[in-house]
């Protein structure tokens, strides 16, 4: 049983989270490989696309992970699983074994795919993606509502569970806020897409933000976000990731 | 009773707060006049300096105050009275005044002055003075600690308190730390000092900050608070406002 591998792209920290609940927060990361979404402006295409995954990929078994988040210089409480989507994989092990080593677990999804293991961590964020993503929204909200409906009854999950939601343009924020009203209960994160020439390549008609594009754009939002009653008593923070390193691998 | 006025500078909003534990939420603000402190770095110094307070302020009584904030575009569930520091004045009306009127309260104060009435805000953000304030540091710190001892043993706020230390160097970034040891059962926020001129000018050399000095101020107080595992489970965040609008009136 604890012989079994996981494909993994990246284990890498310290650093900080860059969005949501955890933003600003000190924590190791874990990228997994795979998933079942294929996002326009996707800036991980190596924890994505199939063959760059088989590329990238090294299987480790969740020891073998561990070990190399303590091989990392020490700091962070916390180790952030992320992808892909994480909840492609049976992480229980991983979890567990983490918790063992003394660490706190978050995890980032789309929200697409329930799995119970996800009811061990300490910080869940569910990022539904939205339609400036090009992905099938109709269909992506169903499987949303699959989740979220299985989350909150058989695995009610309290505080440890926040949403987060990208937005590039008005279209977005309009299915975020949507989203929001039907889940009000549960925190809400607005975050803002970096473009960086997108999976497909289109997206951004070749533009990569700098800095201040990025900016612009977080200026609207959180402008937008201030002046919305429906936006209640929400938060609205850009990538602070990508506002200090840009974007890339290790990060 | 209900026409005791107060020294009122600014009341602005909808407009997200830029730091600490409610960085990227909607609010509004009151900026009361009238500050014991004077750091060497402050960006409001028509909250602080007599004179200035003299000539800015409009007095007010908490109904007006209030209404006020009726007055301005609809939004934000919050609002944050700061200063200056607010601390100086007895707001226990204009707390009350604003929960009645469905708002939830949220305080900065450096933690120089306890008051009762500070027990009844929804959010309490404590931001001692690091030593590039050029204040008597360890004066300072024993007005904290008296402050901290009248709020943890008579006025225990709980999950309603966090601590927001500002960081312009490592020589602020050890004191931060060493606080952070200190009371370390509470939510601990490192933010970055913002450079533009000073109360007495000379603490920029006259250097004003833009964006990227900020955001490379930042990126090297993430890696510094990543890397280090006294800094545990803190959290880094940089000036929002400051990033989207740059320094000034009304923000």
């Amino acid at each position: 049983m604890t012989d079994k591998t996981y494909p993994v792209i990246e284990v890498f920290g310290p650093t900080i989270q860059g969005e949501g609940a955890m933003a600003g927060r000190p924590t190791h990361f874990i990228r997994m490989g795979g998933c079942d979404y294929r996002c326009h402006w996707c800036d991980t295409d190596i924890a994505v696309l199939p063959e760059k995954v088989r590329e990238e990929q090294t299987r480790l078994t969740a020891v073998e992970i561990v070990n190399q988040i303590q091989d990392l210089p020490k700091g962070p409480k916390w180790v952030t699983i992320s992808g892909g989507n994480p909840a492609l994989h049976q992480l229980d092990l991983l979890v567990i074994d983490l918790h063992r080593n003394q660490f706190k677990v978050a995890v980032e999804t789309q929200g697409s795919m329930w799995k119970p293991w996800l009811n061990l961590v300490d910080q869940l964020t569910i990022s539904p993606k939205p339609p400036s993503s090009k992905m099938n929204t109709a269909k992506n909200l169903q499987l949303f509502e699959g989740f979220m409906g299985l989350m909150m009854t058989q695995y009610p999950m309290g505080a440890r569970v926040c949403l987060k939601i990208p937005v590039f343009d008005e279209v977005d924020y309009e299915h975020a806020i949507g989203i929001h009203q039907q889940w009000s209960q549960i925190p809400f994160y607005f975050s803002v897409v970096t473009k960086m020439g997108g999976l497909y390549g289109d997206f951004s008609g070749g533009e990569i933000d700098t800095r201040d594009t990025l900016l612009d754009r977080y200026k609207w939002l959180a402008e937008r976000v201030a002046g919305d009653a429906r936006a209640g008593d929400t938060v609205a923070i850009p990538q602070l990731h990508a506002l200090i390193w840009g974007h890339g691998r290790g990060f």
